[in-house]
């Protein structure tokens, strides 16, 4: 696999504080990342080249946060035969919601494997990006079932 | 204006059964319209190519029916400068919530007009497209207004 | 067209820190503005009078911010053949659900073109309307060409 | 009080269904009712004729049903100080969730008293405004205990 | 009319912020009102003894405020001939759509008429609750008309 | 125990449908029921009489269904000491969600336990109550452990 | 029974703050209880463990707290045939709605006893595991019907 | 890979109606795939069983669908290393809302890549998972890429 087998993608700035958090996942997991700004509405010519050319450049998984009309996962699964992952960011009024409907309701053809509204579906986007390339990586797979390991062992018997 | 200065265009056939409301409610009023079917997941180059030429093939105004993560009018009034006007089509599970959720919600910079969820919200982007065009054209303005005020005479006095 | 084609009005004094930001995209963008108070709920025959005088006075399109029972955008609509746009206005309890839906289920016959909950749905209505505007007027395109172009320009790489 | 203290009113044909419940209720509570069909959209200048000559007529409870982004209560409430019962009709693709937020959401100042969305809540408006016309009419607050003792007598005691 | 002709009463000390509202209109208009703490599930002994009583104490409507399961204004409805207006305290978790849900959607032949969520709706009901006592009481009637024009006229022509 | 541990209840004869469930699960247990009519609203003497009467009449565990502004259950739960279990009835508009709101979300001091909208809900609370009684039944023990291994027993391996 | 026939669980360290007011609320009844954090997701095994455990370790009544998409009450009740109250967390985005869907919506013939979201659901678990527990135990009756009696002996007669 | 490296699994016979056409997806694109009834609720040893042995028997990706408090998806990622996509199953009541909730809205740590509710979301977990093996099959890659093609050129200009 390439160096940087998985992109980490988000549709702003604001996006970043949710998103770090896939990024330092794959980071803990020894997995490299490429991380870009594409936004769907404001750069849609970066969206296209992006998204067609990632396979080409050794991409795998693709990872992609967006809030509000979030269309951003969705179109760069139209645009490339890679799996995509679609976090949901938490938006203002509508506290995700609205995230969450744009990016999981796809229609049938173009799927968009989503995880939850906020930095929990960003880590996880991260974990499930692992996952998938630890099919073909017997060290990452390794290397993930001793993270999730460490996460069991952490869980006190009792609260405190 | 040009013959056609409406462009209908929808995510896939299913929609049509909503949508051919904008289609009739603009040959009433007399304004030419071209309908498309353009799929933002299933045909995101059409999509490209239809959005980036509208205006130079003389379209003044866009209106988009999408259902579920309904991307198609975003996506469309990302490309182009023309006013768009998106309609979300009901959805089988969520009756057009996620529609609605994924066509209005979009961030500052693109705006998307959106209509009612429906048959009355594809009528009513015929109706706004008329209107907009109306401010240039003084004859679509009287037939406007003549079909506003036949819809008021129609208001029987009582129910029956 | 008019000094002021665009009126931009609101339900109450506390709709001004969302609806200001219409009004401000709108200087940005060189779009003359009349901003108004006008309560569909305290003030109905300062809304009447309004609505029925707009187009007379030369204005073109009108924005129209409300929330919870937001009855202002659909209002107006009913009462002036111009393009009207809606602005939800984020409510207390509801957030905004209450607005957005009072505003986009118009029934068939008197549309209103309706944006995002909040600060991004006012400025996408100035930009809505410009872009209506801009169909009579190549500078003003100009203008609103070189603003998108602007912010295509200003989205960063990468999240810093 | 007059022979019809109460004004049954509904923005379309269509709300028939729903309403004619509360027509049903009054004639049963022999209270005399006006019904008619005032569309806040369609047929804004009858509205404003109704609401501002309905207490000088006569009128002194009015009740309201519309649907969707349903204007016609909270409007009819500001054009008159009597009191306005709202019934929400069931709409559609969002079932009366939309028609419920547009009516019972309204800002401080003018109140609509909003009841059950569909039948139920068109007999309890009928069954509200008779409790409100049986505070001035011993006779009418008879038939009122009357009709709700018969109900309370009518469940029985087991499932059958 | 008796000189306490409203009684404002709620589930819990809690709601006092919000009921506080229905009181001080009331007061503001001259309306006499008694004020109570009445839980349907702490004591629901005194709500019975309460909405039995109500009638013969000479209150002539009452006004219910209840959050989360808020089952104070329907019982007392069942309990009592009186026009009943609830008032849906914001709750914590789900924002008073709960408390919404448990006052509005009452079933056939037991009417609340319900005002919004929160203060807004503490305020309306009891407006509400002067329109009904204004119907039989001329000086009552121009003091709330006296009230509606001051608020007519204390909107701005412009925010500032 | 008494011979009819488990009272079932339902505000109306519309309830049976889904409350029927509950009575065939506990007969197909062996736990004896007793089935009634109690509606809080319209006949809340009714309901008065048995919550405060059920515990001296040998009554364990009671069993409440009710839909919409559903009351019954939390009522019922603040007028006796006995576990309440409550079912969300599916309701014509709002699906159920406005019944489970109003049974689920009771204040601190007065619970009910509540279990799923509908049939399934139904089924459950019959469940629930007993494996309640179960701990003090070691044969009604059996007897569940038996229904819960032949529902283990009776999942396919594979879907036909 | 045993001294410790509650077993309080919960899904995470931070369920505590939620879940301390279940444990509380047994202590002040005098119902011994044991508090441990059970993860469904973090810690399978140990949550198979412990509930296939339950029974046999004299546990009676079992609380689980858990938010988000909340396994751990319903895949408890579902290794154990003894009663299961669910108390849904808070959750940050959604506010509980989803931990309160995803415990409360339980398939026929696996029940989970479903409290208010939040604090209040936590309080109420601990007070119906109490009242089942006293239908064996008549002096635990007793304190449950003073602490009932003195939670109604503190509701104030008035608000201040 | 194995000869069915995708199995699908789902919570009871009646989720097949749903999940049949990620099996047919998976057919057409000539992926092999075992199917199996697993409940969570009602087979939780089966369920157990399963995920921790899938990994050993070759599988490679997991598909769960399941309906109401879907506990399913994410109880297999709790109990396996191997990526699982989760297809939310329409419930009666809230039409897979409650599905969506329960499988997005995983805690960080344990991920369930999410599709749509419904059959498309059944489809579109087929395509993912074909898109995760494909990038360890360079034929089925190349299948994937022509299925994608034929559904491009199967969209329509115009619709009829």
């Amino acid at each position: 696999m390439g160096q940087r087998p998985v992109a980490v993608i988000m549709g702003s700035q604001s996006d970043w504080d949710t998103m770090r958090h896939a990024v330092e996942t794959l980071e803990t997991l020894g997995v490299g990342c490429d991380v870009r700004i594409v936004s769907a509405h404001r750069t849609p010519d970066r969206m296209y080249a992006f998204a067609k050319a990632a396979k080409g450049e050794g991409i795998k998984v693709i990872i992609a946060g967006a809030g509000g009309a979030a269309h951003l996962p969705g179109m760069v699964a139209a645009l490339t035969p890679l799996p995509v992952f679609g976090v949901p960011v938490e938006s203002k009024a509508l506290q995700g919601v609205d995230s969450l409907h744009s990016i999981v309701q796809m229609p049938a053809g173009i799927p968009v494997g989503t995880l939850a509204i906020g930095k929990a579906g960003a880590t996880n986007a991260a974990l499930l990006a692992a996952a998938v390339l630890a099919l073909g990586d017997d060290d990452l797979a390794d290397r993930l079932d001793a993270w999730r390991a460490a996460r069991t062992d952490a869980v006190a018997e009792r609260p405190s």
